[in-house]
């Protein structure tokens, strides 16, 4: 079944009650998307819940097999293998899946889309989209103007995430831990392999044999197929930090053509989702606790690389549950019936 | 007033009641530094205090002019404009000078010291030593041994500052502030220009001309006069983030030798001053709540570069108070009576 154009679309939320899902619903609203009736599912152990949408509740449902008949859109985060057990019906069912997961991100043939990127990779007739990882994105978005520019050789990163991207019951554990070492108590964990109020974790997914994380791979290699140059060079540390949104970035890229932090701050100006917050003076750097709920990237601290003639170094800042997951999922959607 | 050798030493430490001053006189009293009579010096703010020394009570006394009659050492760590007004002094009275500050790090004439990488610099009748930037110290135990065997090029380094390193108020503000937050009141900032819990700061000192920190041009300068080689190029941010004790630090190293994490690893396993925490299975890696109240300069999370030959990345974590300030002034301290 081919996508066609309505004036309103029927969306499906799939993993509806988690942190990222619920973001999907708001950012719905917020945003205004043509919903005509929107499907909220969830696993067994959510289902029955109720949500809210424009000030209707909605049930959530149990996710099944035939969940998607009629539907146009499905936005899943529900983590990998709800998307690889389930996508596949979505799509059978014609209904287009975005997927906020990592289960087909790196696939060949499925476009992985950051909208002020590369919304070209979107094929005239999608089945499945995949939305990249947060991190990625983030830095994407601001990599992207640099890259047409002054073309980026090497990328050295490291990250300041926020517990906000391990889901809800990672809020709830920095929010548990921090009570109890303020009150002088032992604290215990169970989302994180260690305490992580107070604390940081130079650890975000699973550890690979080559001793970087997934979670570092995937800024490694998403970041190339975004920008659609597998000449870019990225050197990842990703670290958990004990701060409920947003993503905070260190990065240092080095270019072909000479650059200049001045140059860059006047380029990033004019690009599309950047925000530049950047007067030292006056103690004005992108914030985790100012882009929290905002929609823009934020990109601060720009300044010359002292150590190496064509370099910069700057800091990214972004809510990793908008930008880095729902938001960017919606704007793909957008992309899509705004054809 | 030449020093020579003796049974015991008359110390006197300089802003006692500080965050540091307090990790001095714990670290002489559990080292065993062969004290005679200990004087705590403090402005009149906090001269009264009355703190204890292997048991025994001491009051503070009021810091001035002739404090150091008859003291062999003095540690000072009360700030800047305090070592530049009253160290002279301490000179006159033939007391060493083992300076916490940034006051003299740069002189030419006065020795920036970390035992464990430059223990020669100090002369045989020393005045005035300089104890390194806290998150200059961590960095250059580590990057001292590779230097030495693979000469290092450049370094990339982001900091995870806690906020001891801005002495006790800081403290006090991240507890308060993160028990605001976690009951959902408002916060106010004092020692820092925006919350710092549940947030990352990337402004640490206050901010220069280059638009770099003078935190982070202390880690540019402090590492070449250690290392004692000017060609190491050094690209820093530096970041405070809601964490109590320990800083800990992201670090890429470009070296003129081939280098690997491998061979890197088994050096510091035998390098002074470091212990090696390196095993991701086990979910094992340098943390800052591990690192406090620790000597060591912890240091895991060792693996190639995969966007460069001859390029390394790795995590360094120490407690800033100790090894990062009254660790190391008393372990010079120990360097000079021992000789």
């Amino acid at each position: 079944m081919a996508f066609s154009k309505k004036e309103k679309y029927n969306v499906a939320v799939v993993g509806a009650t988690g942190a990222v899902g619920r973001r999907m619903i708001t950012t719905l609203a917020e945003r205004d998307f043509p919903v005509d009736r929107l499907v909220l599912l969830a696993s067994a152990r959510s289902a029955g819940q109720v949500l809210t949408f424009k000030g209707k509740s909605i049930a959530v449902e149990l996710l099944t097999e035939s969940s998607f008949a009629g539907q146009d859109f499905a936005l899943f985060s529900a983590g990998a293998s709800v998307s690889l057990k389930y996508a596949p019906f979505s799509v059978d069912a014609g209904c287009i899946v975005i997927d906020n997961s990592s289960a087909f991100r790196m696939e060949k043939d499925i476009p992985l889309v950051v909208p002020e990127v590369n919304p070209d990779a979107i094929p005239d007739q999608p089945e499945i989209i995949a939305n990249p990882n947060c991190s990625t994105i983030q830095m994407v978005v601001a990599l992207h103007p640099i890259h047409a520019k002054y073309r980026i050789k090497r990328v050295v990163v490291s990250t300041y995430q926020s517990v906000s991207g391990s889901g809800q019951k990672a809020i709830a554990e920095l929010t548990t831990q921090s009570m109890a070492v303020l009150d002088g108590k032992d604290t215990s964990s169970e989302v994180y392999p260690h305490q992580i109020a107070f604390n940081c974790l130079p650890h975000i997914d699973v550890f690979l044999d080559n001793g970087y994380t997934k979670e570092e791979m995937k800024m490694v290699n998403e970041t190339r197929k975004i920008l659609g140059d597998d000449s870019i060079q990225v050197s990842p540390t990703t670290v958990r930090v004990p701060v409920f949104y947003s993503h905070s970035e260190s990065v240092n890229v080095e270019t072909e053509a000479p650059i200049s932090a001045e140059a860059v701050k006047k380029l990033l100006r004019h690009s599309p989702g950047i925000r530049v917050v950047d007067d030292p003076e006056r103690s004005e750097y992108p914030l985790a606790i100012d882009a929290e709920g905002k929609d823009e990237v934020f990109v601060g601290r720009l300044r010359n690389d002292l150590s190496r003639k064509k370099a910069i170094n700057f800091w990214i800042v972004s809510d990793n549950l908008r930008k880095g997951a729902a938001l960017n999922a919606v704007q793909i959607a957008e992309l899509i019936v705004g054809r």
